[in-house]
């Protein structure tokens, strides 16, 4: 079972690459764009088909390892 | 709107960042993964209340910044 970590910075915490894609987006002749934050998206191959054993596991390996939580904030997906 | 696009690299390329993590995952006991891939989630924040205009607008993005299609594959959500 794929499950997938997304793990941001938090609102707040500066986002230098965020910031550096969106001044490319508008020099390429992107106007509308808002704001872009970059994050990482992490796929994790779980050898379970318990779909909510495989959420646990993963909210477990995104508290111990993937996100730190002083700055980034993690949302899980099953994919 | 809010537009993710997930750039992950092709199947076939090596992705040393997701072995380190697998190893780490297996180091702290979590034994029952097979795989994981680490690649980047971008959410752009387009003015624009048109679905189907953002989501255009973000396969542009994609194609011209965002992925390099020699090595990665990219899919666009919206958030």
């Amino acid at each position: 079972m794929k499950i997938a970590v997304n793990v941001h910075l938090k609102k707040g915490v500066l986002d230098p690459q965020g910031k550096a894609v969106l001044h490319a987006l508008e020099t390429l002749g992107f106007t509308d764009v808002k704001d872009v934050r970059v994050g990482k998206q992490i796929i994790i191959d779980i050898d379970t088909a318990d779909k909510k054993k495989a959420i646990e596991e993963a909210k477990k390996m995104a508290d111990e390892l993937l996100a730190n939580p002083v700055i980034e904030n993690y949302e899980i997906e099953v994919k």
